[in-house]
């Protein structure tokens, strides 16, 4: 009998079809039982007897590996690779696979709603109503506004996209190789980060988490920035640090941010003292259709697996290549 | 010498130039003092001596005007009239202009923000996590939802606009006339108010406030609306039943509402109460740059009255016609 863990949640909540794509398949599964994020500890209290982990982004480290001496391989639910250890699964022959198109529009649509938010200062009016007490907050339209855009792949490009309707003056880009299908499209300044950070009205993230996005914004490059710009951050934890965010914000820098990922999961920190920061629990791929799609891509590929055909979404050697080198 | 009383407030914050062009005019202006929306009674106390009044949305009756025997104009930052008693004014000779397309951009990017916001519970998530509590809710994409637009001029087709990038399976909208130029670009389905209440998962209203919209929705329409419903009132005060509102969300029914505009503002009733219900201090147009506009725009019409020349924006017949007929 295969053993297949689920340590994503919540998993099958809103169409079964996942797991009855198990079931046929005969294996035996298990949802993750503490129905949160795993700690590195617990995964490897939960792994010697597992053949298959549809996986969320608890790490997935060269220890859990060798406490998982059946572990044949992991199907991530999600883009992001940083919560596996690559090098550690090629070494093992464990293969990886992952749902790379699912996520985006979701995540690009939440990043709209939130930028709008901030621009808006929606969140400080709801605030202020909710204690009883009325302001009238001035903000601005993204038409009036330089946006200035990290990353520019699936996710980034399609913000870009859906920003257009309501007319962007001045896009300002970044990405580690230029795109030219997007200039044929857009008008684009492709700059570096640091005018980003300092011309920028609406910073926006969406690159994946390696070494080299590791604590690229500190408090350095936030107080490069605007002391009126918002920050966006629907990509991943780490990237920004929190605890610069917070210094910064409290000494009254930035207009206001809007966080979605964090570097531990379930997030309590600091952050939470500071209105003007919305903060959300990593939902960017939480709407109903994408999440339904993430779950059945990877279940889909499990079963393949188990059935010796070929993979659809195997992770391409680039991706190796970035934990490798720690692009 | 004429004397201009400024009710609008903020006037003149961002931008001076509105008051540069009343100083050149060479005429004595008052800024509202009381800095919030002024009621009857004080306006009453405010208007013996005054020949124009620059308008926010405070109530110009009869008997303001009754106690303003010198009043010659009313220009109306904004496009709403339902504050000026039109009947009023036409009677005593006086001419009223207003501002109908500045505010239409801010609104329409405001309410595509309320919607996400609504459709992916950020307000919740943000309470909990500044609560010290962590909770991922499953959300939906726009394209997921059949949305249901009453009220299609100029804000409603932007807003209708805004949308389509998103993608939008199913449209459902009402109003008065049919605009065929609509039906060009987008695929509509234009049905009576019932069937947008049955069918649509979101509700947008950008109606003016009338004698047939005031109470348009009391708890017999919320009733009528899915359990999961969202409603948005970016347009007016008391088209929405506050009250009515209130009682049907606190039963549990509808999964969320961002209300913007009130009966009585400033807003500090029930519906402060009730968590998932986003609450914006009457901040549609507050974009720098549309209130900018519509503050030249209104002071434009101000300094050509005085000076004889034609005006750009005199409220047309059409405004008139719903008042005495009470459409």
């Amino acid at each position: 009998m295969i053993n297949v863990l689920i340590t994503t949640v919540p998993f099958g909540a809103n169409n079964n079809f996942p797991l009855e794509l198990l079931e046929t398949a005969g294996v035996n599964y298990l949802i993750n039982p503490l129905n949160r994020k795993l700690t590195e500890v617990e995964l490897i209290n939960m792994v010697s007897d597992v053949d298959i982990i549809i996986a969320g982004t608890e790490p997935i480290t060269e220890k859990v590996m060798e406490n998982a001496q059946k572990l044949k391989m992991i199907s991530r639910v999600g883009i992001g690779l940083d919560s596996v250890d690559l090098m550690a699964a090629e070494k093992r022959g464990i293969t990886v696979c992952y749902t790379p198109n699912a996520p985006s529009p979701a995540v690009a649509e939440l990043t709209i709603g939130l930028l709008i938010n901030l621009l808006r200062s929606v969140q400080k009016s709801n605030y202020d109503i909710h204690s009883g007490e009325w302001n009238r907050y001035f903000g601005k339209r993204i038409a009036e506004t330089t946006i200035g855009l990290i990353g520019l792949g699936r996710i980034g490009s399609r913000v870009l996209n859906r920003l257009a309707v309501f007319g962007t003056p001045r896009l300002l880009v970044n990405d580690i190789l230029p795109n030219p299908e997007l200039d044929h499209n857009f008008k684009l300044e492709w700059v570096d980060k640091a005018t980003i950070y300092k011309e920028a009205d609406v910073i926006s993230l969406h690159v994946p988490l390696t070494k080299a996005t590791n604590n690229m914004i500190t408090g350095k490059e936030l107080q490069l920035m605007k002391s009126d710009a918002v920050v966006i951050n629907t990509s991943r934890g780490g990237i920004i640090n929190e605890e610069d965010l917070y210094n910064v914000m409290k000494s009254g820098h930035l207009s206001g941010a809007a966080i979605d990922v964090f570097k531990e999961e379930p997030y309590n920190g600091n952050l939470s003292k500071i209105d003007r920061c919305i903060l959300t629990a990593h939902m960017g791929s939480m709407s109903i259709d994408c999440r339904t799609r993430m779950e059945i891509e990877a279940t889909e590929e499990v079963v393949k697996f188990i059935n010796n055909k070929p993979l659809k979404n195997i992770v391409p050697s680039e991706e190796y290549d970035v934990q490798r080198q720690g692009l």
